[in-house]
């Protein structure tokens, strides 16, 4: 039976071992032929084929619930619970989508995307089940990396006293998302396999100072989080005093294994945590070398593993770029990341400052509050960490650092629309959640150059301020004039509308310019680099000038830009916006941003039509 | 040497035992007084005045830091550091914060109020002090109800990992904010003080069973959150895994000891655990007895306890009385809460449904995804939160129940201003974090029949809500007619002016109401009990009308729902609103609450002094 005919887990069931096998090899090439196209979650979907087919024969799905953490894992399990011939459509517009989604299929039992919540998930699942009288099974699958988010430990300490029946897969595959711990997970690898662990730490380390070309970064980094935790784990010292059953550790790549350990484990009458360990990008060689290289990737090259270049400069570059002149000058800046020094443009700066780049794993919140124990402390920390993420340090951002005024810069990634990654990933909550804590400036760069002015603003300040930018700044601007806080810049020119945006939606507006040109409207486009405050001088001035004002924006209308620009309007005696263009839509799901923007009608065309219509009905 | 000699924590040094005793007793009658008086947190501050002592004997503060985990315990520190005549301002406006504020004094060394904070705190303090080369101490003190929070274990395993230099001290009060685990943790005292506990879970938790009246609601509890790390601290697994030096446990009313070992400790180049253990109320017998009756209290009277009165029915009171109705009719109907059963109304919901009610402890991020789970799985939950601690699981309320529009029910008390507890406890950031979520309605109830039929529609619709109200439901206003979803109710008719608010501002609105009649404006109040979807035909009948729309919120402005309202008003072409009275304040201070909306000008007197300048200019 080939992996096409597979149509539900059900026909897993009769296959043979040599069977097996060779469906594991058709789902690998599927998986990397799909990436190579369409892009995504590589190196961690080829780490769990094996498991996954292990965990269908095991459980009986839909009817038995297994929560994928994160969920840039379920490549395998769409491809055998259905959805086979829809694969080629990953992470397209109207496509399968590249993280469990309920809507999607009756087989995946919770919506995932962000880390570290499959436990909680799992322990609600599992409890309405047995107050509904249910008999059906839960498992959480949760990789190392995810483990060391705050929930997780919330959910495990919940779960464990209240002896919720549940089986925890630790999917450890001895690297978080970011390069740091993953250099040193190949060689610890290597010791668990020729010996045990257990009471080796101290020699390990010592060892490796020895080791010449490696020293202190490595020996810091054997004392990072996920080593703890997994000596924890092989020590049972961890799980255990939370209240679960452990089991393992146990061939991640072993069907017969697993299937037989998960059978045995999901009938037992309590917590049981049963430990996994598979190596990421198994099955392709360049992945398995470079995991954290093949962890979320574009498009590439199948034969080379070359990625497609993105198009624009990359902000995160810039913004790491900028950051290491920065530390240099000063001793005091300083980085917090949680599990994205590299994917932020931070890898340079954590190799130049070592000492002041503080990876902190998946943990948003306590990165963001250390930020604010760097300030208290008299450091000027950033915080480099995606829009998306960034939603969950809400309260942190809030309480802890502009309560308290404290100088830390925010700096958030990947804000608007993120494009394949879908609704989990974009950021365009972030203007709503920023705008109404106190004593926040929030701003957004259209280039390089404004990115770094921007940057020396906010150190120049003795406070808090928040740049968000997306990953690919745009292309075909006029040239960059810097930044000048609180003042916005005219792009272009124009008597009969005036286009507000800023950032990467500044391109669409000009491009939607151009075509009003043809349509006989003449547009100004201005670059509203700081959000907040508005530039209120402009806004008279425009009001002044009789000027129509649109504001455009890749975010939810609610709280957004447009909005606040409406208000101030309203209250400073000024004609409000003809129009605020913004997402009214639920949540935007993924696609390719252009399709995305194009559905939304924020791409150039969609912004003159609405443009148009308004100034010439 | 008497406390009102005490000048800074230098003065200390020279008392004997003797005096040290009599120092105490002072700090804790003075503590006594002041919160009988103003209000605050009693129990928590009584439980470690010892131990306050005892570190500002040990630590050279300002130059040494201490963080306060929540703050709740500060009392005795801030008499300590030069406070002591300000003391009886405690919690009034322009008087002492009830928590740590490093504005009001350099002996603050980190602003608290929300829990779980002050490792990843302390960790930012510590690491600052080594990049710049200082050489002095910092701590962190955090009671075991705290420990409970995932960014404790996010700090925890970055500092253990990182050999961060710092001093925690576990405050085990032996109990939590609420109820639920502080039952047996009385009893977990005496058998700790009788023998060790090493071993003995399971034949205590048999003999429980067996206890006349006990049975299985206290077996059940045995086994909850902070047991189980009690377990483990008591074994030393828990904070040797993640990496720090564990010592005690000790006692936290013996200030030498304490001192002595505080002493030693510091000096320990590496994360260090001391284990302490107090008496939450200890030296005020009615708080010794009901600790989680004086955790966090309004002034009482000092002779027999009792509390003075509340104005206005309870919302929680009302919100949990129906939850218990709604879950006598249906099964699936559930609840969780986060260490805040009793103090949000749901104390008689756990008792009548001690199966369907999980109090997670402090753990706000796991609760909402629980929820979410447990709706999942067929369950109709609701998440009962304070509205400020909300903000803790903001991306949780996005991304893992609005994303998959899952019927959960987020019940947010304490919205609002809140009044002496200060700036951490106001909810004034909830319709702003919440109005940009797709698919989340959010309402906001002036009366218990209106809460009850918001909970009824709630429960009516297959998808997510919010309520958020505040402490007290505000009395005098006309007759409650009931919950119309989407549709706004005129408690009073004007011609002059429309007034749009919600919930307990609407007393405030009523009042203004009536001094406009005074001022020859007649002004008509609108109950805009559902704040998002906004009820646009009421709006635009009052365009057409041609009435001056004001709105009114106890919210900041930014995001809040006068912007909504002016925004939709500017899209759809009818006239804005002529006010929208809101916070544009930087964070709101503690102090009375009619004192506060004074001050914001959202008193009676504010709000009509606005309207009928504006109207009649």
């Amino acid at each position: 039976m080939q992996l096409s005919e597979i149509r539900s887990p059900e026909d897993l069931r009769g296959l043979n071992d040599k069977e097996l096998k060779t469906l594991a090899g058709e789902i690998r090439t599927e998986i990397i032929r799909t990436v190579a196209r369409n892009g995504g979650h590589l190196a961690s979907n080829l780490g769990v084929v094996e498991m996954t087919i292990a965990l269908h024969r095991a459980f009986d799905c839909p009817r038995d619930r297994i929560v994928f953490d994160v969920g840039h894992q379920c490549y395998a399990h769409k491809m055998l619970t259905g959805r086979y011939e829809a694969f080629s459509t990953l992470r397209q517009l109207d496509g399968l989508c590249g993280f469990p989604r309920r809507e999607e299929s009756e087989y995946d039992a919770f919506d995932t995307g962000h880390a570290s919540t499959a436990i909680s998930a799992a322990a609600g699942l599992a409890r309405a089940r047995d107050l509904l009288g249910g008999d059906w099974h839960v498992a959480a699958l949760v990789g190392d990396g995810a483990l060391t988010g705050g929930m997780c430990y919330e959910a495990l300490s919940d779960v464990g006293s209240r002896r919720t029946q549940l089986l925890l897969i630790i999917n450890d595959n001895e690297m978080s998302i970011s390069r740091n711990t993953g250099a040193l997970a190949k060689q610890l690898t290597r010791l668990r396999l020729s010996r045990g662990w257990l009471g080796m730490k101290h020699s390990v380390a010592e060892g490796l100072l020895r080791v010449p070309g490696v020293g202190k970064g490595l020996h810091r980094a054997f004392q990072k989080v996920k080593n703890r935790l997994r000596n924890a784990l092989v020590k049972d010292r961890f799980f255990t005093a939370l209240g679960f059953r452990y089991f393992g550790p146990i061939d991640g790549h072993d069907i017969r294994a697993m299937e037989k350990t998960f059978r045995r484990l999901m009938e037992m009458q309590e917590p049981v945590a049963v430990h996994v360990v598979t190596k990421k990008g198994a099955g392709f060689a360049e992945a398995e070398e470079k995991p954290e290289k093949y962890h979320g990737v574009a498009p590439f090259v199948l034969d080379n593993g070359r990625t497609r270049n993105h198009s624009g400069p990359s902000a995160g570059a810039s913004a790491g770029q900028h950051a290491c002149a920065l530390a240099e000058k000063d001793a005091r800046v300083c980085a917090v990341t949680a599990a994205m020094t590299d994917s932020t443009g931070f890898g340079p700066f954590a190799k130049q400052f070592p000492d002041r780049l503080f990876d902190v794993g998946i943990a948003e919140e306590h990165a963001v509050t250390l930020a604010a124990g760097l300030a208290a402390g008299g450091m000027r920390p950033m915080a480099v960490i995606y829009e998306s993420f960034m939603q969950r340090a809400f309260d942190q951002i809030a309480v802890d650092v502009c309560l308290q005024k404290l100088p830390v810069l925010f700096l958030m990634d990947r804000a608007g629309i993120g494009g394949e990654d879908g609704a989990t990933h974009h950021g365009i909550l972030g203007v709503s959640m920023l705008r109404a804590v106190p004593g926040l400036p929030v701003l957004a760069p259209r280039c390089p150059e404004e990115l770094r002015g921007m940057m020396d603003w906010a150190f120049s300040q003795d406070g808090p301020a928040a740049i968000r930018y997306p990953r690919d700044l745009p292309e075909g601007l006029p040239a960059c004039g810097g930044f000048s806080f609180g003042k916005w810049e005219t792009l272009r020119e124009g008597k009969d509308a005036a286009i507000l945006a800023s950032s990467a939606i500044l391109k669409e507006c000009m491009d939607a310019a151009a075509l009003l040109d043809k349509a006989g409207v003449s547009a100004s486009v201005i670059n509203a680099s700081t959000l907040r405050p508005l530039d209120v001088d402009m806004l008279r001035a425009l009001h002044e000038k009789g000027v129509p004002v649109f504001t455009v924006e890749e975010h939810m209308r609610a709280g957004g830009f447009g909005e606040a620009v409406a208000a101030h309007c309203v209250r400073a005696g000024l004609t409000p916006p003809l129009g605020m263009l913004a997402i009214d839509a639920p949540f935007v799901p993924h696609g390719s941003r252009a399709g995305l923007l194009r559905r939304l009608k924020l791409d150039a065309e969609g912004i003159a039509e609405t443009i148009r219509k308004a100034v010439k009905p």
